[in-house]
């Protein structure tokens, strides 16, 4: 990693490939381009300051030069230490469409820094809006505020020490450095802020908890709930990946197979529809009856994971939940059963139980690509250490997704700068307002060719629309 | 028809032939099956008198049979002039499970007589609970009781000539007659009323209209909005019943027909995905974008009504809105083209247009099938008068279909009855508590062999949901 | 039935009935209607007498209908008792088309006398061209031929009750009566004869035989083994006219059924195609490894029989073997399992068995739908007694598979009757030439607005083929 | 390179990797498994030399010691100068299960000198028994036999000047150094071989064209037309690596793109299937009528390419002919079209046209991936310079469609080696038995959980087939 004219990156010598993937990548997202085209001429971000911490990708470099398009100015962090693309963040750098602070493989203690200047803007100024995945960008300055005010009423500064995770240390470590020098940061920073768009699950979780409590100090729209980019991100996004993960990982026939997957939501649907197209024959795995009954309908087996165990070559975890495929489980598959997760989070698969079972022989076939071979002799393939597989093992959503996820950020950016003084959005969270969830699928349309057919006044009137939308109430269900 | 031991019925000549299958649906009703045997020991409904106003089919008849065996007092009469299986009702009221009122082909006057008679238990008692489809039931019962009012304070009577609608003129004409028989009838029965559960969205709207304006006497549940319901009539019964109408109507091989499916919501996505099933390549007209892209996802072309007009074989309206497809557009179409509608309602394709057009001929072909030619010789084949075609030229949904429906209306009957002292309902509209819900698809998985996976307490707690659900939250998409 | 100028037919009433139906027909069978315009202005069929013995329905009545108008004679009677649509032959009858001599419903003595009528032209000729399906006709030609000369050797006449079956005293009773009439009419006819187009598997497999003993005295086509011809009954066919006949014959949702499909050859693989597409979980039974193999690759369950006896709801056999479901399957199944026969012959599922089972119950629920109950209450529901369900619960194939079959035959007749002199063909049983093939499955394209590429010579010349076809070897797989 | 115990491979280091694949590998050939359990403990190629002359991937490594396991003595080449894997290689070096000559990258002087150590055994012999892939181990037989009778009778040696390609040059030119050194060699050779069993259409084409000169001086078989390769190498193999090799090469989203594949035949029938699995909206070209009728009939839409050239986005080749996707094609594509090949040859592409369009411009974006863009600024994505896609952007076909090539081989070879003394091959070229195909299958069976039904004696003579098989004619379509 390198200072580089103010960005901190890896190596600028990247740049020309990211470009050229950047240049790709561009014709897949077009509702991105079709941001730029309305919005560009007016400048609709113009003045506005963006500090955003997501995924430094090739698709994140089109939103980054997206809003750089539409006038802002951005500095930008990643939400992870390992998902920086160091020739994505090369080439913004480069172009200078923001100033970039991320490099594949930071540790912690870089993390929570980088962080912290990609929030810094030049003249002791903080952003004007946010964009966030995962919520760390907004704790930092939560959580600033919070300690500058202690530090002024009694000059007590944060314990890194007290904090129980290598996380919350280095977060705190920055705080308790950088309060004296600055005491009153934070709380500028969130005067000037016209709100925050968040990506995911986990970052809307905290800031209704938050917002419960009374302590939001602007507004919040929650990108992750938009119908445009769930089901994109879940249902069609893994659809893509999955088969893509399998692939990759181990090059096996899937038609044939019997594939488990464990769970039934929008990302077991899209993973199962996947395998079904590949030619498999498919279980699937439940505890919502009404989920079961669905599986049922298209044709799928449910079943418990036990009545299938010995028999299945393949089983996949998308539940959003913990201990779904335990060791115990894994000890009676077949030899070479595969194992892997592409739910939420890594402890879907009992990985670490795994890793500890008497006897247990770990031979790494191919990076995420191990086998674990029983005592008894059989083996089992796991798939990127049951981290998410799509990201493992191969390159997790492709453009056209994250297009869908994107333009709801954009959306969401120029929702909260142009009405940063009309008092529409109050310290709350909001979900994108269902005619924008709209516009952002009409925006992916015409490069699909579709066609869309237009309401009559009348029409709309006797089913109680505006012709323009939105269409459909909220609880619809799609 | 005739009166036949108090019930008034076509033929009581055809209760063996409704028995038979009555007996055949039972078996592919197993969610009413479970709640005989859960609910059937317990008599859970004695004392109640249900009086239900819903299509009189054999799938009714279980319904029917299932109150009955869970301590019930029925009388039971159609919502639709048309829809009464003759066999069906004789085979109830042989059993003696119902007092049956209602025929096929009744004429507008006998319908709201027997509307009226479903609602007159002996003893001058009106019904405890009430089964409505379509609203016809409550708004007899509060039609009533205004007009009880207004004739004690001004002895003045509903005029049936001032009414626009003949249906409003009869419902008015038996109000009229027998308001002075016994003026206070219907606000009795407004007392002893624990509730409606109703079971169409039509139905539903005018419940919460009526609920809006304060003006509703008593609970009611909308079961329509359940999500085994909606599915089931939506995606899942036309999926099925599209393909067998047109197979019963046309003999057609849909195999490499070019099929345009007008809307893709629920309805429009069972509808396109029977058509996939069957060879077809498919068009989707769409207004809203969300849908529509979709349709793209699936590997459907979305297109303008217009844009296919010339070349598709086949054409669909599902959209539950008007004027979908024209006389103008059925004078493009090429020869032998096949129209038919299976949305909400008749007016989705013009077929009065169509009659009127100059110089038209139509032939019938056979019942509900018809060939309109134009003046230039090609013509297009219409499906059940552009009214649905799944009922109209089928048999509508299957009794698995209804067992999902039905079973919510028994939980929702049960619900009520049971709450009728406990204060939970207030006179609003409430949709079936999400834990029913999931219910009524738990008690349809055994049959089809599905087994269901339980989450132990950690998981629950991880998920922050009960172990025994409910699982999802009010707007999940399913 | 009765005489109509000189027809015999059911009812001549029924002709405007017929003819609606047989024009909606042509506009699904373009194959023969572009006969009509290629052959017809040259009347190529002219001078030609021919004589079909083939199912009288409306598909069959648009082939006669073209052989008309490309300047045939025809008479034509049907090659089965109960396969005539009687309002198909009285409009073939009253539009003189055809001398017609059929009905629904012929007992074996009638079917035989009628035979003989339609190869009785006027002015003691026989046909010149033979269409037949079964080779009920040609046989009775040749043991005709046959037995004239035993006549003549011997003035022995054959003795119908020397036979065993029912079909053969019948019609060696016709013969006996009418050689001594005219003692020449069969070797006259046989000299005129330029060939006989077959339809079907028995019927072809029957002429292999005689030719195999050199018995044959005149060219044969099999129409049987073309691939437009046998995917089409086979495959296609069967994929549309298996769920019809469910639907028709039950009702019941197969979404979400376990169905197994008993044989996975063509009409298997079309029949697993539909219930896949219908929403099922399939199960195959196969004997043959390819076969079984395939149906893995297409993730399809492969399972013996008895595996899911006790768990399936639906028992589809589409095997050409015999003893596939035998009662003692069926005492095991669940209540209410639907058993059914799309294969070649009625003898795949014992029903004999099963109606002689002890203390068995038949119950009829509608035509062709039986439930037989056993002692210990579980029921089956039989369909169409184990004959074929597509033709005994629905209407059989629909116009397009029949247009494939028929526009072959058209082809072979054109093929004999232009050959009749040139020599090109012996006294053999010959496939329809390759090109012929590709020609019947152009004329079906067009229909479909599909649109075929032309091969550059250049290219041509690469593959070592013809510009205009034939583009494959007779053994490739399709 | 380099020469190690008497192999010729490029790092004997790389053997522990190779041995990790080979065991996975091991795993999803259950044919070649199944073949050693039964023939290895008799022997049963005990004596048997065997050369082979077949890409030596880890695939490849499997059958080689397949074969090694039942007694043959081995020695290896690779068929194409860039298919070899060297961890493969270095594998079976390693064990010693054959001399191994070949690596990764050969030039053509190399490949027939490797060819060439290949098929000498020590002590002066040559193979016992050929496995060839294209041809070329038996070309360099054959042509050494023919020279050196030219040798023998007139001296003179070949001169590889007067050959027209860099391929036969380099082959003639080891002829000419090698004859004068044991001039006898190749007859000797020829004399002792069994046959040869060649495993792909170019090969076979050779030999039949051999064949019918009368020129093959041993048998053959005709391992290429078998059925259980042939529908592997094609259907399902592409239907695997068609979205693979797109997946790796360009993360592109497949769902929603309108995909156009050119050629319908069972290459096509996999890549299409495949395609529709992933959401797509394919188009077919087809010459072939009837090929385009069951594309038709599948629900996808027959279009000459020009009719689709500017709204589609992926096109893919399938048709075994060439000049199908010109330059001109290619200058009139949407912005970003992928473009690819998956059939016989790189010809279907015009890649030299496009390389050589007046100032185009190529971008590689990675390794077989490029970027031509046209001067008017849109570009298409060319992958693997129009070779085949799966094999240069994914990892060609997974082992099991491998598995069932490679036990025709098998047992190919075990035919050959039994039955070189019995006189039952004559020097002519021979399909595999069908029940040596059925085997084939047999084996796959019992891996993928399937269970065959067993013909009873009585259904067996009922179709006229051996209970055991084989159940079908050539011609059977399958």
């Amino acid at each position: 990693m390198s200072l580089w004219e103010g960005n901190r990156i890896k190596d600028i010598n990247e740049a020309d490939f990211g470009r050229k993937e950047i240049e790709i990548a561009e014709v897949e997202m077009p509702g991105l381009m079709a941001c730029r085209e309305e919005f560009g001429p007016s400048q609709i971000l113009k003045g506005a300051r963006i500090t955003g911490s997501l995924h430094m990708t090739i698709q994140t470099a089109v939103l980054i030069e997206t809003l750089h398009k539409l006038g802002a100015d951005l500095r930008w962090c990643s939400c992870n230490i390992f998902s920086t693309q160091d020739h994505a963040a090369a080439a913004i750098a480069k172009a200078g469409s923001a100033k970039v602070f991320a490099w594949k493989g930071e540790n912690l203690q870089e993390y929570w820094e980088l962080t912290f200047e990609a929030l810094n803007f030049p003249n002791n100024q903080g952003p004007t809006i946010l964009v966030d995945d995962g919520g760390d960008a907004t704790m930092m300055i939560l959580e600033g505020a919070k300690w500058e005010k202690i530090y002024e009423e009694r000059k007590e500064l944060p314990d890194p020490a007290r904090y129980e995770t290598e996380d919350e240390k280095n977060l705190y470590a920055v705080l308790k450095r950088t309060i004296p020098e600055d005491p009153t940061r934070w709380r500028r920073c969130i005067k000037d802020l016209a709100g925050v768009s968040e990506e995911t699950t986990t970052g809307v979780h905290r800031l209704y908890q938050i917002a419960k409590k009374g302590e939001l100090p602007f507004p919040a729209i929650n990108v992750n709930d938009s119908v445009t980019k769930s089901k994109f991100d879940n249902v069609y996004g893994c659809r893509h990946s999955l088969p893509d993960g399998i692939f990759r990982a181990t090059d096996v026939m899937i038609a044939g197979k019997k594939v488990v997957i464990c769970g039934f939501g929008d990302v077991g649907k899209g993973c199962a529809e996947a395998m079904v197209g590949c030619g498999a024959r498919v279980y699937v795995t439940e505890i919502d009856p009404i989920c079961a009954l669905q599986a049922c309908m298209k044709g799928l087996q449910v079943v418990r994971l036990e009545s299938v165990l010995k028999e299945a070559d393949i089983f996949i975890t998308t539940t959003g939940n913990k201990n779904i495929i335990m060791a115990e489980h894994m000890a009676q598959m077949k030899n070479n059963a595969i194992v892997g997760n592409i739910g939420h989070f890594d402890n879907e698969i009992d990985y670490h139980g795994l890793c500890n079972w008497p006897e247990i022989k770990k031979v790494e076939i191919k990076p995420q690509v191990e086998r674990f071979q029983f005592p008894d002799g059989h083996g089992v393939i796991m798939l990127a250490q049951g981290r998410l597989l799509n990201l493992g093992c191969a390159t997790g959503h492709p453009s056209f997704v994250m297009s869908n996820s994107f333009t709801n950020q954009t959306l969401a950016q120029i929702e909260l700068w142009t009405n940063r003084n009309t008092g529409k959005y109050k310290n709350e969270v909001y979900k994108l307002p269902k005619e924008l969830d709209e516009k952002v699928a009409r925006l992916h349309l015409k490069s699909l060719g579709a066609e869309l057919t237009v309401l009559s006044k009348e029409q709309a009137d006797y089913i109680h629309v505006p012709v323009e939308g939105p269409y459909k109430n909220e609880d619809y269900k799609y």
